[in-house]
């Protein structure tokens, strides 16, 4: 049994999803399909992106479709890869899949989907998730070869996001919120590894700036490691430091949205 | 293996649809379930039943269960349906289920939901989609004969829905907004096939009159043909036009609800 | 093949819930799971505790995942329990999973998940669900033996929840809204087995105090019984008094929200 696993951004209120599992079901009814998130913010490819690479690390490998994909119907080429330890990705070429295909070697292979036969014809101009990418992905699933999708393409020339880096100084960082979740945790586009020099022993005071206001936040490693309503910088599960508030939203009091852009210092006393 | 596809205005907040799936696993535990989305505004049968038959075609042939039931506890009657082509549909006797089947050749055969025997006791007066319905499409999944469920009704004799016709006239044509996605795009009622003489070709200004205010759109194919922001009208992936704007909400934009009144003037200069 | 039942406040905007399906679609390939619902407020405990009581009945035995979890990362324990008629419990150690224990029989046997072997190496410490209990979860579905996650634990020292009780007098009930549907209907804590010598016909005339204001309800079956907009007092699909206006929202008349008292006068005229 081989699995799909299925991330996009069009959520749950419509049809799209459940259209999109019929097609599969109808093509590779032996599949089965794990729905990662559909929740991304329409048309917000980065944050995609980084979900996909988040989590593709504890699905079963698979088959690994995406479709977060504002420039549909437009010339943006319809993917199909592999990496370099077999997992097989089906989406659109505006950089979605490869953060989380670079988790797992790189792309080793890339194809175009071209061959009307793997598709629902005819491919309307607005639901290339129903009509190009399902059908893709069911017929990987299926056992159909990669390169029978449709013509081979460089790796090198596929769309590349740019991924935003923080700037990391003298224990200070211009960090990024990337990714808000539902309950308010502010996931920043640094790790660990990016502090350098700077230090961040559990209990350290932080100030942070945002939007011309000031904050402070402690540092900590767990939402119970602080009174309630306190604001703590920490490690999420996935390795990058956020901002929580215990039992609160660190959104809401911050007042940011994703995008936004966040200083911190981390020798504030 | 066979496939139910479910449909209902349940919403994904609560346990109703969890609850639902537990008791078809109960029953009948080879199933597999579709959903294909519970987001239908609540008891709003006239969206349930275009979303069913708009996607219905894209399901595995099966057990279609659909459940927008506002009438739960009155006297409407519960059913099940089998359509020209083989097709098994159970919901309410209020038309959601017709114009899917329809698309299928129309009712073949129908009964009414009466057996106890088929149904979870005692049936609750609020909660039909878990004793009832659910149990009724689960059983025929299991192999239950149609005709087991109850006893036969005329097919010409169902509650059918007033389905909102377009008036189309010299250039004119006076729709209804009847679906409203989360991309904010507005689904109206009519077809390439309802402009009779009326020509639209791409690129062409139409002027859209609603809620006493007007607006400019220009015909494109798909959300990419048109600048950013733009107000276009174009076929959206079911065959209906629709009212988007390119990466906005044209629902915004026009301010309007699922019902609202649209009048477009195709000759606009 | 064993059911997984998966209930959380996890919601489904991000990838929480799919990150999880991964983990046990990878550790137990061949278990099946249900949603219940991933819809609980977030941190509510005591909501997550009722729901999951009120619809285990509805599921297949097995392995029943619940994780509302306020104090991940604290000192709060992570159980797997059994119950008197052998059905399988996972989750945090706050009280969640008890009352639906108490639906059958009551915990015959306790366990803390303590053996690093069933769970994800390093366990996180905001994402106990993904790293714990989705491990410990599908684990017992693949068939570990229960003893086997860890120590045994006396089950009367398990944390309990403060279950909100009605207070009954003479025709007069102190209620608390225990939980709101997305309909808008109103669950209150009692049962027809709490209303002693109270009597309840249907048609009865109740009054409804809260936030010092006065509503008038009608004593129903069902929704149909009443016109529309007007307040229902009947027994839910799970034996639950509650509050529901015909084809409106209950909350919203009442200006309510979960937690809030609600006072019924019985007698009124």
């Amino acid at each position: 049994m081989t699995t799909i696993t299925f991330l996009t951004d069009f959520g749950l209120q419509d049809d799209f999803v459940g259209t999109c599992h019929g097609v599969i079901a109808t093509i590779a009814p032996e599949a089965r399909v794990i729905d990662v998130t559909h929740g991304v913010r329409p048309g917000h490819v980065l944050q995609g992106a980084l979900v996909l690479a988040n989590t593709l690390g504890y699905m079963p490998a698979g088959v690994h479709l995406a479709v977060v994909d504002p420039g549909v119907g437009s010339s943006r080429r319809a993917l199909a890869l592999r990496d370099q330890e077999g997992r097989l990705y089906v989406g659109p070429d505006n950089g979605l899949l490869l953060p989380a295909a670079d988790r797992f070697g790189g792309v080793a292979e890339a194809h175009e989907l071209a061959n009307a036969e793997y598709s629902l014809q005819p491919v309307s101009r607005t639901f290339h998730g129903r009509d190009l990418f399902a059908p893709a992905a069911a017929h990987l699933a299926a056992g159909v070869a990669l390169e029978d999708l449709g013509p081979p393409l460089d790796p090198a020339e596929l769309v590349q996001l740019d991924l935003p880096q923080p700037e990391v100084g003298q224990n200070r960082i211009r960090a990024i919120a990337v990714v808000i979740d539902r309950f308010g945790n502010v996931a920043l586009n640094f790790r660990r590894e990016d502090l350098g020099d700077a230090e961040l022993p559990a209990g350290a005071r932080v100030e942070i700036a945002c939007r011309s206001e000031r904050f402070y936040a402690v540092s900590a490693r767990t939402f119970a490691d602080a009174p309630r309503g306190s604001l703590i910088l920490y490690e999420d599960s996935y390795g990058n430091f956020a901002l929580a508030v215990s039992r609160g939203s660190a959104a809401a009091l911050l007042q940011i949205e994703e995008g936004a852009e966040i200083l911190l210092d981390l020798a504030a006393r």
